[in-house]
């Protein structure tokens, strides 16, 4: 790729998709099919040049996204953003869909310029599994207290150590960071958590809901948060919730 | 199986499914993966011998369930009705959930002894498709009037000759068939189409939504389906609906 940046263009996109169908964002070994295979895939064709596009973080197997944003560089200064757009969705399967395309600043990265992620997690709490959501949601057939889990939800709420609450093969130097808001909601037979945080240890999430789901059927009380953020051990936190409730719902630079 | 009645069980179960990942309904060559081998290879290994489940119907490739009926015969009289819709549900995968399990009458024919049946369509009307409902629905960009589909969907209630409302390919004797209720409903960005009728043709429920589209676009008035139902040409009628937006909601007997 050319060195001057005059040459060329930094597209940012945000891309929404259903993950189930996916080994996760990230591309894997040749054959494994990946979100971002699909999308390097349809990008590249457009601009007729090999591109590399950079997620703002990967997503696991399963895992969905209203709004992953990703960017790639371009020296085809030809297409027009919005025809960008429009031929990539018709390039894309339909479990993949580009909600937007936009030309952004030659530093910008979707990963490193990223300062707050939101992260919806649908938990459909029925006796009876439900065939229509089955890949949208965790399926928890025990009753839950959800007025329980938000007392323990606005405990993360802070400035943490949260090594308790990644999975233990991460190993980082700083695993500090800063919920800014944990919040839990009913509607008919679902119980959703939104949490919005600077950044996330792999896994965080969805231990995050594992152990809130403990708490709202009664094993724990909310007060174990507290315990879990104290001693940061894995072994104090509920067990990682599935893929299939969890969705990167907005990245924001 | 043994002749005697008394000595073996007919059973009727209700079933969801999500069509998304299978075939279809009904059993095809090996290796193909449908409902119906599904449930046969559950219902099989819990009662202790080979069944045969036989279907209310047939649903093509990507086409729901809420209420499929399906029933099989079994000399094993062990096993409790209880038992056996939560054994067999925790046989099957995800996307496919027994939702009852009943003894009924030794001459319950799941096909011939159904006088009615309900599907529902869902049509997702929006510039931009969703991923998350992608499978469960025909994405239509272009804008729908949903007070015309309807001045066209109750000209289809009563008895007629659907045989313009079927794919050709159908060779059948009588095709007439009675609707009794053809309800277009709106809700947020979908537009639903209800039929409820004591049978239905071929790809029927699929090319009345796909005739209804194009009077709700505005290519035709909604005198067309009188036309259609005089005429009883194909040719007169709209596309066939993809099937994903398709369930079969219930089945009466």
């Amino acid at each position: 790729m050319d060195d001057n940046p005059a040459s060329r263009r930094n597209i940012k996109l945000v891309i929404a998709y259903n993950g189930a169908a996916y080994h996760g964002w990230q591309r894997q070994a040749e054959g494994i099919d990946t979100v971002q295979l699909r999308v390097e895939a349809a990008a590249s064709r457009i601009v007729g040049h090999p591109v590399s596009v950079s997620g703002s973080g990967r997503t696991d197997a399963g895992v969905h996204a209203a709004g992953q944003v990703a960017s790639f560089r371009t020296t085809n200064l030809a297409i027009p953003l919005r025809g960008l757009r429009r031929a990539m969705n018709s390039r894309l399967p339909r479990d993949i869909a580009i909600r937007s395309a936009e030309v952004v600043a030659d530093d910008f990265h979707a990963s490193r310029s990223a300062v707050r992620k939101t992260y919806r997690y649908r938990v459909y709490v029925a006796p009876m599994r439900s065939v229509e959501l089955c890949s949208q949601v965790w399926h928890y057939w025990r009753s839950l207290n959800a007025e329980r889990m938000r007392a323990g939800a606005v405990r993360l709420v802070g400035e943490h150590d949260f090594r308790g609450l990644a999975t233990s093969a991460e190993v980082r130097e700083n695993t500090v960071r800063t919920i800014y808001r944990c919040e839990v909601a009913q509607a008919d037979s679902e119980i959703v958590v939104s949490v919005t945080g600077n950044g996330f240890l792999y896994n965080m999430v969805r231990n995050i809901v594992g152990t809130l789901v403990e708490i709202g059927r009664g094993r724990w009380e909310p007060e174990r948060i507290d315990r879990i953020l104290a001693s940061c051990d894995r072994c104090d936190a509920g067990p990682t919730a599935p893929p299939d409730g969890l969705s990167l719902m907005s990245v924001e630079y």
